[in-house]
C-alpha cells in the first residue's frame, strides 16, 4: 500500500535541503541539483533496485520483474531558479513511492519490470534547452546546436555537463534506454488554473499541445514625435498593438487554444520618437495540429493586413515549434479510471506546458500524464503550491494508475 | 544686401570641420563643439561687434545701435551625435549674415542694437537637459536638479561645464542678458514634413506646442503562456496595446495635435509568459492648452477603462510637461510679410519640437520663428537636408524679417 504521507515528507525534506527563502534552487547542472540527486540516491539504496545514469545524465532505477517489459514512472528533480517546491520532484518522489510499493507487494519481483526515471534538465533554465535528457533518450537531441550554448556567466553547456560527468559527444547513447519500455506514466502539478476553477483535484492529460513560437518584426519609420503629423506616420508599434489584440479572438475560437504576445521591444524606444521598429514574440498552442496551423495562418495574415494599414512591413522568423503530441488512448482510459476510483471524478485536459512525457510519447511508447490541481494556477515561483489533501490523493491515484498499467502490460 | 550663398558656404565649411561620415558631431560641451565655437569666433572677429559668453555658456555678439533696445537673432551650434548639418547652425549662420548686413548697411551703427546669440546646449543630447542655455537666460534653470546629471561615461554635467569654463554655481547670472531685449527671431529647419507636403519653402511659426510627457505602467498578472486559459488572463500588454491605438483618434480630433507612444517595455518579457507588467511612455502635444489638457484627460480615462477591461491596474507618472507658448502676434505678422515678399506664400504652423525661442517667448519678449522646409521630414540624423534654393530663400526672408522687426522696435 502506498504511503502518501511519506511522499509529502520526502518533498518537504528535499525542499529544506535544496530550497531557500526565494524558492527551489535545483537548477540543472548546478551543485544544488547534484545535492538533490545525491539525496535521492540515498533513497534508492534502501530499495532492491539497480540504478545508473545514462549517457545524457538521466537517472534510471530498475526493479526487475518477471517480464522484461517495463513500466516507467518518472519526472525531473531539476527546477527553475527561485522555483516551486513541487514542479518535477512531485513526479519523481511519487514514482519512488510506486517503486517501493511494487517492491513490497511483490517481494521484490513484480510481474513486469518497473523503472523510475529522473530526467536531466527538463527546465532548460540555465542554457535555454528544455527537455534535454528526455530528448536525448528519444533520439531527438540537438547537441551540435546546443553544445556551445552558454549560461549567463559564459559557461558553455558542454563544460557544465562535463563537470557533472556527462560527455556531450555521447548523449545520443541515452537512446539505449528505450529498450523494452512498454508504458510511461508521469504525475505533475497542473501549473495552471483549470482544475482549481472546476474544483477537481485531479485530471487526466490528453496530450501535450503543439507550440508555434515566432519572432515578429514590424518595420515602420522612426520620426520626431513633435513634428510628425499623425496622418503621415509609419508607426511600427501601432501595427504590433493591433496584432497583440487580434491574436486573442483568433485563439478564443477554439476552446483550449492559447495565444500569447509575451515580449514587445520598441526602437529607438524613446519618449520623443515614433516607433520605427517593433519586435514582438508570439506563442500559440493547441492540441489539434489543424487548429494550430489555422491559428498561425490567421495571425500571419492579420499581421500583414495591420502592417499595410500602418504603412509598415512585417517579417516572421520561427523561434521554435513542436507538433501536438496526443497521449495513448488506453493509457488515458486507465488514468481516468484510477482518478475516478480515488476522487470520484476526473477532468480531461491538455497540457499547455511541455513535459518529458511528450518526448517519450513521440516514440510511440504508450504514455499518459496525471495532473494534480495547482493553487492559483501559479508555478515557476515560490508561491507554487497544492493542498496537502490533493497531493495525497494524487499519490494514491498515481499508484492505482501504475498498478493498472502494469496489469495492462502483463496482459 | 544679405549674401545667402555666403551662408551656405559657411554651413558647408562648418560641416567639413565638425561632421564626419555619420553626420554632425557638435555635441554640447565636447571638443568638437568647442571647435565649432572657435571657428565661429573667427567669423565674429571680422565684424564691428563686441562678443562674450554669459554665465551659462551662451555666446552673445552685439552690434551697438543708436538705441540700446535690442533685436536678437540666434539659434544653436550644438547638435545631437550623428546629427544633421542644418539643425541649429542654420539659424546661427543666418543670424551672422543678418548682423553683417546691419553692420554694412548702417556703417556699423544701426538704428537699434542688433545681437546674435549662440545658445549653449539646446539639444540636451549628452545630459538629457534640453534648452540648457536659453533656460538659464530665462531664469528657468534647474541647476540644483541638473548638476549631478551624468553622461554615458559617468562624467557629471558640473564637470563637463567646468571643462568649458562654465561654473554651475553661476549659470543663473545669464539672466542679466535679458536687459533691453526688444524682440527675438529664430530661423530653423522644420524637422517635419508639413511644408514639403504643402510645397511651401517657408512657414511662420505660431508658437511652440505644449507637451505632456508621461510614464504609464499597467500591472496585470504574469502567467504561463501554455497553461493559462485566455479567459483568466490579466494581460498588461493587451491594456497597453489598446491605449497605443486609442491615443490616435484622441489626437486626430484636433488638426495639429500629436500623440505618441514611443516606448513599450514588457515584463518578464519572455516568449513563454503572459505580460505581467507593461511600461509605456506617452507624449502629447498641441498649441492650445485646453486641447492638450482635454487630450490628456481622455487618454487617462481610456487607460483606466482598458485596465479594468483587462483585469489590470494602471499608474501614471509625469515625466515632464510644458505649457503651449504662443509667439507674438505682431512678430508673426512681420514674419508672414517677410516670407510672402520673398516666396509669395507663407504657411502658418506650430512647432512640435521645442526650441530656444520658447524660453525667450516665455519671458514676454516679442518672439517669432521662421521654418524652412525639411526634405522627407527628417532631422537628427545625417539624412537631414533642405534644398539649396530653399535655404537661400530662407536667408533672404529672415533678413527681411530682421529688417522689419528692427523698424518695429525703432518705431
Amino acid at each position: 500500500m502506498v504511503d502518501a504521507k511519506r511522499v509529502l515528507g520526502n518533498l518537504k525534506e528535499l525542499r529544506a535541503l535544496t530550497g531557500d527563502e526565494f524558492g527551489a534552487q535545483r537548477l540543472a547542472w548546478s551543485p544544488v541539483w547534484l545535492k538533490a540527486r545525491d539525496w535521492f540516491e540515498e533513497k534508492l539504496k534502501a530499495l532492491p533496485v539497480e540504478y545508473h545514469f545514462d549517457a545524457a545524465g538521466n537517472r534510471w532505477a530498475t526493479l526487475q520483474g518477471k517480464s522484461g517489459k517495463a513500466l516507467v514512472v518518472g519526472s525531473h528533480l531539476d527546477s527553475v531558479p527561485n522555483g516551486g517546491w513541487l514542479d518535477g520532484c512531485l513526479g519523481v518522489l511519487a514514482g519512488l513511492e510506486v517503486l517501493t510499493d511494487f517492491a513490497e507487494r511483490y517481494d521484490g519481483k513484480p510481474p513486469v519490470t518497473v523503472k523510475l526515471v529522473d530526467w536531466a534538465d527538463e527546465e532548460g533554465a540555465r542554457f535555454g534547452r528544455s527537455l534535454f535528457g528526455s530528448a536525448a533518450f528519444a533520439g531527438k537531441h540537438t547537441i551540435e546546436a546546443d553544445r556551445g550554448r552558454t549560461d549567463k556567466d559564459g559557461v558553455t553547456l558542454e563544460a557544465a555537463l562535463a563537470a557533472c560527468g556527462v560527455d556531450v559527444e555521447r548523449v545520443g547513447e541515452a537512446s539505449a534506454e528505450q529498450k523494452n519500455l512498454a508504458a510511461y506514466l508521469e504525475l505533475h502539478i497542473e501549473q495552471g488554473p483549470i482544475l482549481e476553477r472546476l474544483a477537481k483535484p485531479l485530471g487526466v492529460v490528453l496530450g501535450s499541445k503543439g507550440v508555434e513560437r515566432w519572432a515578429i518584426t514590424f518595420h515602420g519609420q522612426e520620426a520626431h514625435s513633435g513634428s510628425t503629423p499623425m496622418e503621415v506616420r509609419h508607426d511600427a508599434l501601432a501595427a504590433a498593438a493591433k496584432l497583440a489584440l487580434e491574436i486573442r479572438p483568433i485563439a478564443r475560437k477554439h476552446p483550449q487554444a492559447v495565444a500569447t504576445m509575451g515580449s514587445v521591444k520598441t526602437f529607438p524606444g524613446i519618449v520623443t520618437a515614433v516607433v520605427g521598429r517593433c519586435e514582438a514574440t508570439l506563442d500559440m498552442r493547441d492540441l489539434d495540429a489543424g487548429v494550430l496551423a489555422g491559428m498561425l495562418a490567421e495571425a500571419r495574415a492579420a499581421s500583414e493586413r495591420f502592417a499595410k494599414e500602418e504603412g509598415c512591413t512585417v517579417e516572421w522568423s520561427k523561434i521554435w515549434s513542436i507538433e501536438p503530441i496526443p497521449f495513448h488512448p488506453e493509457m488515458i482510459a486507465l488514468c481516468e479510471q484510477a482518478i475516478v476510483e480515488t476522487v470520484d471524478s476526473a477532468e480531461r485536459l491538455p497540457s499547455g506546458p511541455l513535459h518529458d512525457a511528450a518526448e517519450v510519447a513521440r516514440l510511440g511508447i504508450p504514455t499518459v500524464m496525471m495532473f494534480v490541481q495547482s493553487l492559483n494556477g501559479l508555478s515557476h515561483n515560490r508561491a507554487e503550491d497544492t493542498k496537502a489533501e490533493h497531493l495525497e490523493q494524487a499519490v494514491v491515484a498515481f499508484a492505482a494508475l501504475a498498478d493498472r498499467a502494469a496489469k495492462w502490460i502483463a496482459g
